[in-house]
């Protein structure tokens, strides 16, 4: 059965009726929540997007519609028209539960199977079951408030730039692939036999040449690709608020930013967030957190121990210091009972899956410390370790001794670990902060030479410019990230305008000077003819959707997302292609080629 | 020299600068678009996206600031600080001409070389060189126009829809590749080797599931992309403002849809549109005017000659009728002295290229008529053609007797062709109206078989439904196109919610099950449980965009667009690609492999 509308129109959402409504004839559509048969009478819980209502059918009403609405079953689509009635026992459990519609007209608009998942927040069902059915897991109360508060991010973000004078500029998706690009997926052309556009990881190059074509503010809500290996919070195709500023310097960029932010937390979670936010060195925030995106909702930091132990007969130490490395510690106040050995065990392991090759740890005692590596330390090391921690009775000092990136990595890690274990992190809590001062540079071990941190165009800062060639790895960037309770939502830099300048830093990245014009030849052709100083910075949607609901991964928030396996269960994408289509398109599988090689 | 800001902070835009500014300090930033020295003085026209305003430098205000200023030549980027005062000799042509700028500092920001392109409305410079220096290209102020407008129809747009209900979800871009889908473009997954996505020709199918999850109302301005070869007015990637809303029959969706169009034209050309739109079947369209989207701000209509014709002596003219064809004509009014024999020659040859094999004509003059047809055609024949044609003395008559398409084509495109000639088409008129009840299927010539008109979901009109089977080119679909001054600019369709129907649409197209299934599998699932009646329609932005700014063709609108070649004569895009990028997809190009195989 599929009956037609035929002009029934809808007048009201099943959720906005009210006591104000009753007595009023109205006529909803939805899906059927729920059926029961009751006292000569059957009750329906009818759900559309605002929510539901309870429709009566009562055959002193309709005899016709209270047949009709026997053969209902869950997930029906129905719509009805009826009077609005006070309830007489009320439900204060939903903003509906005082009022109920007598139905006098029934239509059966589509029926259903059962479905495979149960349409309430309490399914449990895994997720692949729910993204293979993602059509019905979207119905879910919680999936559709997910939904909406995209929207919502997404329409006060552009309002908010919009009134701030950006303009909103369309960039192509199909551009052009960069040499060594190897994250950017390739599209086949059919025109230009052999030759591939690329998908953008970013509008980057476009931006900064709207900038040069005198937009002067520009945005975008844009969706970006990358193929890499999925993490948890990555997908092949994700989402960015991309902004782009002429005539500014870092603090334009950041005080922009950071009402926007404002705006979007007052208007989506009605909270207050106080600007202008903390700022953070990139060094700081390293030292003090062991990471570049630190959580500073809690304690925690981290101590150089290196003038403590640099002599320490114990050589794990004192050898990673004199390495170059060193030794650093977190103290987990007053927290020795909690952890037992076993528990301290578990956080070793967790400490090795960020290189670490062990963890020291030490608890404080009214008796004194008990620990592991007690026995290879002198008591003036030991008194100096605790001094140094601010150690009491109570505490438990975890220590790593390695290079610096492995101490950073393992203990930052740990930290936050450990916050989780302990209940510390609030959710309504919302820590945000800037890291400032990135390095310029990093060197890249795989291809034995630095590589740009950001992008090769982020303006190294004024002070160091002078270090570009002899100390390239000192030298920081013009660069801001915006960490929002230990995730980076988002970053951006000032770029260079400078073409002398942009050369070296090309030369400082071992470019010739084909090299770079082979890579970006374009935008250094565009500097040539006036470019303003600017910079701009992108976030990523998904994730700060992700924080603001409080999910646990960008998939929650992602209406068809991808497995970490790039594939969708949905609609099973990627899938075979035509062989004669691969043929117009000039290229073949490799698997397909080497079979008729054969 | 390449200057840095130093904080040095704008205050206003040029453009902005009034009178009511006289006496205040300002801090300008901009491009130069010209420098002069005169009577001592140095001045420069200062541009930026507002507009121009005149700076002044004199030895006597900032000797430093002069001398600086005799470096400046066209389109470098400056900062200046300086007061406003009123003009000796006002330029009433701009809007800041009342006021200059006398200048105390100066920074030369960056500098130019001499653009290859004239930065104003009036540069000639081709289009292949426009497009190599987009970057320029796009700093005329009708550029800047261009992409501004463009970005307010978005913003309204999205407000409008905001407002009625609509949620911006957005769809993915890496979908499945649909069987036959000989337009999509590919994307080889390097996860998956061997399989491939494909870029979405529009999101048809996940709007629907979206209805499908209850979110009732969608919308979204998205990205689509088109593999085939390139017309006047298509791009390989083009935008869509794409919506699609449950609970619905025709007319909801044709009425949010003029509400929306009556505010894009009061807000952006300060036009008030008349709604509701005039309405038109796809049948009187055509038998009207030979078109699916007439352009209706002129008369010459078609009027068909069949009756009068049938029992001519004229081959010509009764073989096409007994084939099945027709014979029609249009009258141009009173333009009979205006076509001579070799401009009616011309529009002949126009007229073959839609495929007619001649283009028969009658003038009417006082005398009677000339016509070289005139000695084939009896007088009571004559006289029945010039009845049905209402014509009088000056009148010219222009026929074609063809198989029916071909008459509609070449007819249809005559009658534009000529308006065009004689100037009748008003640019400031702007004639929106729908054409619906389009067919719900059409011949396919070389697959021999009946394809979808708009795609397989559409819905037939119920009063059609029983000749689905018998009778399928008699099928009218609830499909209905908007169309302003002859150009398509939207188009939709209330959709298939019934899977018994659904099954015989399919069946009518020759698709067995397996194969539906293997095209639509996913959507044909979701309709499974539970689809409540719905439909939508989608914008082409572009084409809007083009028509709102009388703008020759959508690359004038688009910021980076390609050729007709689908290039970007920017970027270089299409490109080469790594060989190592390649191997790692399992792909390679059919030249590389057969070089191996020899």
């Amino acid at each position: 059965m599929a009956e037609a509308l035929n002009g029934m129109k809808r007048t009201h959402m099943c959720g906005v009726l009210r006591e104000t409504n009753v007595g009023e004839k109205v006529t909803l559509m939805g899906w059927v929540q729920k059926r029961r048969n009751l006292g000569g009478l059957i009750f329906v819980d009818l759900r559309d997007r605002e929510g539901i209502a309870q429709i009566v059918f009562d055959t002193t009403v309709s005899k016709e519609s209270f047949e009709k609405a026997s053969l209902i079953r869950g997930e029906f689509v129905i719509a009805i028209s009826g009077v609005v009635k006070m309830r007489e026992s009320i439900n204060n459990n939903i903003p509906t539960g005082k009022i109920e519609v007598f139905a006098n007209e029934l239509k059966i608009l589509s029926e259903s199977e059962i479905p495979p998942i149960h349409i309430n927040d309490e399914d449990e069902a895994n997720e692949r079951l729910r993204l293979k059915y993602r059509y019905l897991d979207l119905r879910k109360p919680k999936m559709q408030k997910r939904m909406r508060l995209r929207n919502q991010v997404s329409k006060i973000t552009r309002d908010f730039l919009d009134v701030n004078g950006f303009l909103d500029i369309e960039t192509p998706f199909l551009t052009k692939p960069t040499p060594e690009g190897a994250r950017d997926y390739l599209v086949p052309s059919r025109v230009n036999k052999g030759k591939f556009y690329a998908l953008p990881q970013s509008p980057q190059l476009f931006k900064q040449m709207l900038m040069v074509s005198g937009f002067d503010k520009y945005y975008q809500i844009v969706r970006c690709f990358r193929d890499e290996d999925l993490r948890a919070d990555r997908q092949p195709e994700f989402t960015q608020i991309d902004m782009e500023l002429s005539f500014v310097e870092e603090n334009d960029v950041i005080e922009v930013n950071e009402k926007l932010l404002k705006r979007i937390f007052k208007e989506v979670l009605n909270k207050e967030i106080e600007i202008p936010f903390k700022r953070i060195t990139y060094k700081e925030a390293m030292e003090r957190y062991g990471s570049d995106k630190p959580d500073t909702r809690f304690g925690f930091e981290l101590k150089l121990l290196n003038d403590e132990l640099k002599s320490s007969e114990f050589k794990v130490f004192s050898s990673a210091i004199e390495n170059g490395g060193s030794v650093r510690a977190i103290n987990i106040n007053g927290q020795a009972d909690t952890f037992s050995r076993k528990n301290i065990s578990k956080l070793e392991s967790f400490a090795k899956t960020y290189g670490a090759k062990g963890l020291a740890w030490m608890k404080i005692t009214d008796e004194g410390i008990t620990s592991p590596i007690a026995k290879f330390l002198s008591e003036t090391e030991i008194k100096l370790i605790l001094d140094k921690m601010e150690a009491k009775s109570g505490d438990l000092i975890l220590l790593v001794a390695d290079k610096n990136s492995v101490v950073f990595d393992s203990l930052g890690a740990l930290r936050s670990e450990i916050a989780k274990k302990l209940n510390l992190l609030d959710k309504d809590e919302y820590d945000l902060l800037w890291v400032t001062e990135f390095p310029l540079y990093e060197y890249d071990e795989e291809e034995n030479r630095f590589v740009a941190k950001h992008h090769p165009f982020t303006s190294p800062m004024d002070e160091d410019i002078e270090l570009l060639e002899s100390n390239p790895e000192k030298v920081r960037a013009k660069a801001y990230d915006i960490v929002l309770n230990g995730f980076e939502i988002g970053g951006g830099s000032i770029r260079i305008h400078n073409s002398d300048l942009q050369k070296k830093m090309f030369k400082a990245l071992g470019f010739t000077d084909e090299e770079a014009y082979a890579k970006f030849g374009f935008l250094l052709d565009a500097f040539k003819y006036g470019t303003p100083p600017h910079g701009g910075l992108a976030f990523g949607l998904d994730r700060l959707v992700m924080l603001l609901t409080g999910s646990e991964n960008i998939r929650e928030v992602i209406a068809f997302p991808k497995t970490q396996n790039a594939t969708s269960l949905l609609t099973d994408a990627p899938g075979p292609a035509d062989k004669k289509q691969l043929d117009e398109l000039g290229v073949k599988t490799i698997e397909e080629s080497s079979d008729i090689d054969e």
